[in-house]
């Protein structure tokens, strides 16, 4: 577009207005919490630190995955970051996790008939076994489901590599939900492999794009299918395709992996949580977390350093302002959400053995994107009290209310009957850079991630207010 | 996020009913239409011509200013690709263009005291004069604004170089609101600058990101205000700091500037114009459209050569899917929106000649991200009729219907009284890239782009399908 501008009218009046006559809100404090509203944006799209935090994160720490010495030093950083956002305490809550290590080499390739060497580019799983130096080396079998490796059945299995071809279904509008669909191949692709008697297991990797990343993320070996742990691995989309095309003329392709990953012993770690207490309800809490551990590969960026630093702004904001609330808020940076939650998991004990009441657990876990809105927990009468403040929310585009939500560092904390909230961004390139080497500072656009800690930080403050 | 799955109640329906009961449409009308969005959708998401339209336009032609001879190859390309898509005929409205040249070498900086040299990423705003080989050298002037442009008044001004430091309004919601603001600094900088006998003009770019990209656009030389035409650039962001904090210390700073632009004679040019000729009603139209042209800094990738291939893939969407239009559809590719709107013009002059009635009119020219809705025009009722189908557009995340909207090339047909529309994407990255040379092919998600592709062919087919 050159110089022209479109015109709109000014819907954020009328619908304040709108909502105090449907809701029968007084007006002042629609009004109050608007201006309210309003200042917080203002602090949080030119002031606010969210994105130089997120570059130290990044770029200082980098790749934080559980049990390593990166993630011991988030955890470090975590703390000072919270108390230079201005909060009242910060405390660590001790969790063991698990402690998985890459290894040096990761190498995946074919032989073609005319002697051609084709690469694949491969990461392993998490919490995968490794195939050790010598690597494996099979026939390999492709499949687009489980049900054609059941019915292929061990006689054409055993002893081979089982390749899952599924693609992210394109047309489903939230990629999240394509991601659902295809993760299971990923997650338990490999006990179902053993199963039949497979050697390994590949996965063509979890992304809405067709480029050469290789995507890692969780697997798990469940005994109630096979006992046996079979190395699993993902390789790039375009590695897939180049994969799947040579099977179409060349049946009896042989496969060469190696991967030198591990199990080590469980570490000792730590959630940081970092607290403005309140001045009437010191014992009631409202909390957003992002999780600070990350996969290797990449920075943490997306996934999930944003949500961290989303979270520890809301101090920083609330201080700025001189907003005193009247729970406890608190920025929760959780540990090991990535192959354990063993995070989210100790938080929801801590609170049990504390008797602490949670008023409302916000997460935002995906990505440092636009905002659209929230997905709210409807069991406990929370996502009616929040739809009432979808006029509030109109002028800045985060009034998309959706029914259900939360995230898996709060799912325990849901079980305990805590009202749970799921940021919601816009996440088409979400799964483009998931979990991939491509996760990185530079893919950020500081006002997309001000914009969502904004969202995050004009709904606490709502639910703070009206609580 | 690992691999947790949020759960949403699938609204679409209860939307639906809800929309029925409220509007007394039919239900299945509604349940027709909502049947074919959805495949409009599938056909969007998994078939479309989109991306590989624009990866042609943007890297076999690449930027394609009015009267170069990549616009004219962008002719003969729209041409090709609006028959290939399946228009049932093309055509070209020929339309007399400006040929603004940038020529080779464009160059600013200033000399420290300590005698280093401190140069600035620039370019030459869109039709300004050059300085020449020579150059330009004087003493800078900063300003905020044109009021203290006019306080400082001929005595500070006559003979010097104007810079006016004005920076994007971060605390907007709306990137382009910030836009407007900053933007009357590029557009008549120059001539209130020459008022008070300035030499030449330089604005900060106008840009939401600090980095240091230059960014180009159109200028304009306001005989009412100077009949003096001095030259006119842009530096980056980081080169405008550069300058501001060097004045800070150093007042009489010399600023050299030299560019090579020039205005050669009008050149001959075209809108392409690719239609599907309507079965029940032929001579009225409804048309959704973009500009062909773009700066020659970049490859026009997100402006706009997203809203042209986006405009094309409605044939192809109908075409694919067996939807015989009531009306005549059309996808129009104008010429000149970056300087001087000769195709939009052009546009409005042949449907008033021809007697031609146009039911609505759509522009898309905000870049090709997720779409969140529609801007449509008030007085002629059509965004009453356009609200009605919101809940059809929930599922889909295009259900922000706002009022007021439409575009440059379409404005001169809102004179006419056409109902106009315009395409709403997220906006938040556009001015990153905005008229520069990284507004490039690869600065786009293909899901992003289709998504917008989709979000356009609902819409025309429902206003098709509703008059």
């Amino acid at each position: 577009m050159a110089t022209k501008k479109t015109q709109y009218l000014n819907l954020n009046l009328l619908f304040v207005l709108i909502g105090t006559l449907f809701y029968a809100k007084p007006i002042n404090s629609q009004n109050q919490d608007s201006v309210t509203i309003r200042k917080l944006y203002d602090y949080y799209l030119t002031q606010s630190k969210t994105y130089s935090n997120l570059e130290a994160l990044c770029l200082k720490i980098g790749g934080r995955i559980s049990g390593s010495q990166q993630a011991a030093n988030a955890v470090v950083w975590a703390k000072r970051a919270m108390y230079a956002a201005g909060a009242d305490t910060v405390f660590l809550q001790p969790c063991m996790v698990p402690h998985w290590v890459r290894g040096a080499k990761e190498e995946c390739y074919f032989v073609t008939k005319s002697n051609q060497m084709m690469s694949l580019n491969c990461i392993a799983l998490g919490s995968s076994v490794g195939t050790g130096e010598k690597g494996v080396k099979a026939k390999v079998i492709e499949v687009n489901n489980f049900e054609e490796l059941e019915k292929l059945g061990e006689k054409t299995i055993k002893g081979n590599i089982v390749f899952y071809n599924v693609f992210f279904d394109q047309s489903k509008i939230r990629t999240g939900n394509a991601y659902g669909e295809a993760v299971k191949y990923r997650g338990k692709g490999a006990s179902m492999a053993a199963k039949f008697g497979a050697i390994a297991s590949v996965v063509r990797s979890m992304t809405s794009v067709a480029d050469d990343e290789a995507h890692t993320g969780n697997m798990g070996y469940d005994t109630s299918i096979s006992k046996t742990k079979i190395p699993a691995i993902a390789i790039s989309y375009k590695g897939a395709d180049l994969l799947h095309n040579a099977l179409l003329s060349e049946k009896n392709i042989e496969l060469f992996i190696q991967t030198n990953c591990q199990t080590l012993p469980d570490v000792l770690s730590y959630n940081v949580v970092g607290q403005i207490t309140g001045k009437q309800k010191p014992n009631e809490y409202i909390i957003t977390g992002g999780h600070l551990d990350s996969w290797d590969n990449g920075q943490g960026a997306h996934d999930d350093g944003s949500g961290v630093v989303q979270s520890i702004e809301i101090l920083a904001a609330f201080k700025a302002l001189g907003i005193q609330p009247k729970h406890s808020i608190r920025a929760v940076a959780f540990m090991n959400e990535e192959n354990g939650l063993a995070g989210g998991m100790a938080y929801a004990q801590w609170a049990k053995d504390h008797k602490e009441k949670h008023i409302a657990a916000l997460e935002t876990d995906a990505g440092g994107y636009t905002p659209r809105g929230f997905g709210v927990d409807t069991a406990m009468g929370l996502y009616k009290q929040v739809l009432q403040w979808k006029p509030l929310f109109q002028a800045y585009f985060i009034d998309r209310i959706e029914q259900g939500g939360g995230g898996a560092d709060i799912s325990a904390l849901e079980k305990q009957g805590v009202p749970c909230i799921g940021f919601e961004p816009d996440t088409q390139r979400y799964f483009d850079i998931h979990h991939t080497a491509a996760d990185t500072f530079d893919k950020i656009n500081k006002r997309e991630l001000n914009l969502g800690a904004a969202a995050i930080g004009a709904l606490l403050y709502l639910i703070d207010s009206h609580n």
